[in-house]
C-alpha cells in the first residue's frame, strides 16, 4: 500500500536533485506516498534526535519540494524516534561554525519554513516525542497537530539564553492567542501533552505513533471534497502576512543570526553546555 | 409601535434615490423603525433565499445610507425567509456575466461591506435561518450575532471551489480566532447553530426568530447611555486596518473577482451546479 | 529585607533629576526593592484614588528608567489605597487646561507607556481595587495581573463619552481576544474581578493585597533561570508593532488629544462631571 516517493526527473532542478540523492544516501527523510490516499507520510530519521543539521534541513526542503511538484494531496510530518519528534536545530551547527555554512544553515531553516508554513497540500504533525525549539516549529507550520501522551513541546528559546525570530513568533500566534504566545515565548515554556491540547498548541492527542498517524489522516481527509486550488490559495492568503514580512527581511535575519552566534558569550554558552551533554553521556 | 423609515429628501442623494424607489417598489429589504427605541429592523426580503443579487445589494447599501443619515441608534438584520438568512452571492449575476454589470456587482457588495462593517450605529443579526458565504459574511459584518437553533452558518467559499476574498477572511478574523478562522476557511466548514456558539461565531442562541430579535434589542440596549459619537470612533478604529486595507485595494479586487469569475474552469462549474439545481428542482 | 530603592548619580539624567526629587518628596511612587528576589514593589500613592496627574505621571516615569537602568529583576505595581488602583487620568489636568502643560501631560503619559509596556524587566501588577481606564491602562501593560476580588477594572472611556486611543486599544488587544476587545472597548464595559478573569483581562484572582503581592512574586520567579537579555528582546519583539505605531505617531496623537479636550463639548461635560463630583462629596 504504500511506496517510496518516486521523482520523476521532470520535477527535480539540478540544484535539487544534488540535495536529494544526498538526502536519499543518508535517509535522513523518508518519504512515503499511500497509493490510496495519495498522502505522503514524512519521516525525520536522523538518530538519535532528529537534531536539525544543514543536511537535514536540506533533505526536508528537498522533500517539500518534491511533494509540491508532485501536486501531493497532504503531508503528515514524524520522527522515527521513539521518543523525540525533533530536538530543534543541531548545536553543532552553531558552535566554532564555519561562516559560510552558518548562513548557509539559516537560509536552508528559512527555506523550510516557507515551503512548509505555505505549503499548497494540507499538513499535519503527528507529534510522537518531544518538540522543543526548532522542532516545535516544525510542527507549527502544519495545519493540523496530533500529539502522543508524556512529551512536551514548545518554544523554550528563551530557557537556552536566545531569542525566537520574529517567525518563529509568528507561527505561534498563528496557532495559539496572543496572550498565551507572549507567556510562552517570555518564559520558553516546554507544554506537557495535556497542557498543549489546552491552550491550543496541539489539536489532538493520540494514545500511540500508529493512532498518531490515523488521526492525521482523518484532518487530511476532512478536505478530499475541497478544491486543491481553492484550498491552497486560502491558506496563503491567511498566512500571506508573516510570508512577507520574512521574505522582505531575509538576508537581515540571515546577519542577525550570525551576528548572535558569532558572540562570544554565546559561543562560551554552547561550549558549556556541550560539556554538560559530554559529561551526562560518560555517567 | 412600529413605522416604516420616513426618508426626508434632504439626506438622499439623486444616484441613491433611483436606487431606493428600486428598492422601495420591489421591497427588496423592509426597514421598520420602533418608535420607541429608535432601532431599525431591517429584512432581507427576495424570496426565496435572500440570494444578493446587484438589486438586492443596491437595496440594502441604500438602507445603510438612510440610516447612517438619519443617525440611527441601531439596526438589526433579519431575513423574511424561515428557513434561510441569506444563501449568499446570486449565481446568476456571476453565470455568463454582462462585463459591465459583473463590476458593478462586485463593487455594490463591497458598498455594503463598507457600510455595513463600518457602521457608526450599533448592529446585531438575528439570523433565522442557514447563513453561508455572502450570507455568513453579513452577519459577520454586525457586532453581535444571534443565531435560531438546526441552522448552519459559515464561509464556505472552498467547498464551492471559489476562494473568500481577504475582507471576507478579515471579518472572520474579527470574530473567532486565528486558529480557527484557518480551519474554518480552509475546510469551507458550515457550523450548526450550537458549533458557531461554541468558537464564537455566533454569541447567542435564539429559540425563535422572535426572541431573536428580542435579544437583538437587549444587545442594542446596552449601548443606551453610551455616547453614539464615542462609539462610533471606537468601532471604526478598531476595524480600520481592515477597512483601509480594502479601500486600498478597490480596484484590484474588482479586477481579480471579475478574472477568477471569467476562467472557463468557472463557468463550467456555475454551469453544472445550475444544473443539478434544475433538475433538484424538477423532482 | 525591603530597602527604598537607592538611585546612584550616575544613573539619573539631570532632567530626571528634578522629576525624581520631586516624586521623593510628594512621594507619589513608593518603590521598595526586596534584597532576596531583586523586585521591586512600585506603590501609587496619590492619596485617595491615585488620579493621574502630571506630577504622578512624572513619578512613574522616573521609577521606571530607575528600574531599567538598575537592570531590575521585576517590578510589581499596587496601589497604596484599599479601594483604588489607579481612578485613570486626572480630569483637572484637562478642565480648563493650560495648554503648554497639556501636550506635557499626554506626552508624560506615552512615556509611561512606553516603558511599561516595553520594559526589558517582568511585570506584574497586584490590582487591588478599582481600575478603570487609564489604571486599567497601567495593569495591561503589565505582564501579569493579579486582582482581588470585588473590584472592577475596564477600559471604560466610552461611558465617559471619550475614545481609547489606539494604543490603549492596542494593549488591550495584547491580553484578551479580538473579539472580546471590541465588546470592551465600544461597551466601555467595566468588568468584576470574575469576569475579568473569564476573559482574560487578569491572570488570578486573590484574597487580598499581601496575597496577591505573593501571586505577583510567584511569576516573577518563573523567569529565575531565564536569561534577562533574552527575555527582553522577546517581550519587545513581540510588542514592538504596537510601539512603533504609536513612535511614528507621537505628535499627531498629541494634537488629536489636545484637539478633543478643547472641545466645549468636552470641556462642558467635564464641568458637569465635576459638579456632580462636589455634590456628591457636600452629601
Amino acid at each position: 500500500m504504500l511506496r517510496v516517493l518516486q521523482r520523476s526527473s521532470r520535477m527535480v532542478a539540478p540544484a535539487a536533485r544534488n540535495f536529494s540523492s544526498e538526502a536519499g544516501n543518508n535517509k535522513l527523510v523518508i518519504t512515503e506516498v499511500d497509493d490510496k490516499t495519495g498522502y505522503a507520510t514524512v519521516t525525520l530519521n536522523r538518530p538519535p534526535v532528529n537534531s536539525l543539521s544543514l543536511e537535514l534541513l536540506r533533505a526536508i526542503s528537498q522533500t517539500l519540494d518534491d511533494l509540491q511538484n508532485n501536486k501531493s494531496r497532504g503531508m503528515i510530518l514524524t520522527s522515527s524516534s521513539n521518543t523525540v519528534f525533533s530536538a530543534g536545530l543541531d548545536i553543532m551547527e552553531m558552535y566554532k561554525p564555519n561562516q559560510e555554512r552558518l548562513r548557509d544553515f539559516w537560509s536552508t531553516l528559512q527555506d523550510v519554513w516557507f515551503k512548509l508554513y505555505g505549503s499548497p497540500f494540507p499538513t499535519a504533525a503527528a507529534i510522537n516525542g518531544h518538540a522543543p525549539a526548532g522542532g516545535c516549529l516544525l510542527s507549527l507550520c502544519c495545519e493540523y497537530r496530533v500529539m502522543c501522551p508524556n512529551y512536551t513541546i514548545g518554544l523554550n528559546e528563551t530557557q537556552l539564553g536566545i531569542v525566537a525570530p520574529t517567525w518563529f513568533q509568528a507561527s505561534l500566534r498563528n496557532t495559539i492567542s496572543r496572550r498565551e504566545s507572549e507567556l510562552a515565548l517570555t518564559l520558553g515554556k516546554m507544554y506537557t501533552t495535556d497542557e498543549a491540547l489546552k491552550v491550543g498548541m496541539i489539536d489532538e492527542i493520540a494514545e500511540n505513533k500508529e493512532k498518531a498517524l490515523e488521526q492525521a489522516v482523518a484532518f487530511l481527509n476532512r478536505f478530499r471534497k475541497i478544491s486543491p486550488m481553492a484550498r491552497a490559495m486560502t491558506k496563503q492568503a491567511l498566512r500571506s502576512k508573516d510570508i512577507v514580512e520574512l521574505e522582505d527581511n531575509r538576508s537581515q535575519d540571515i546577519d542577525l543570526f550570525v551576528y548572535a552566534v558569532n558572540q562570544p558569550a554565546v559561543q562560551k554558552g554552547l561550549e558549556v553546555y556541550l560539556e554538560s551533554l559530554k559529561k551526562k553521556a560518560q555517567k
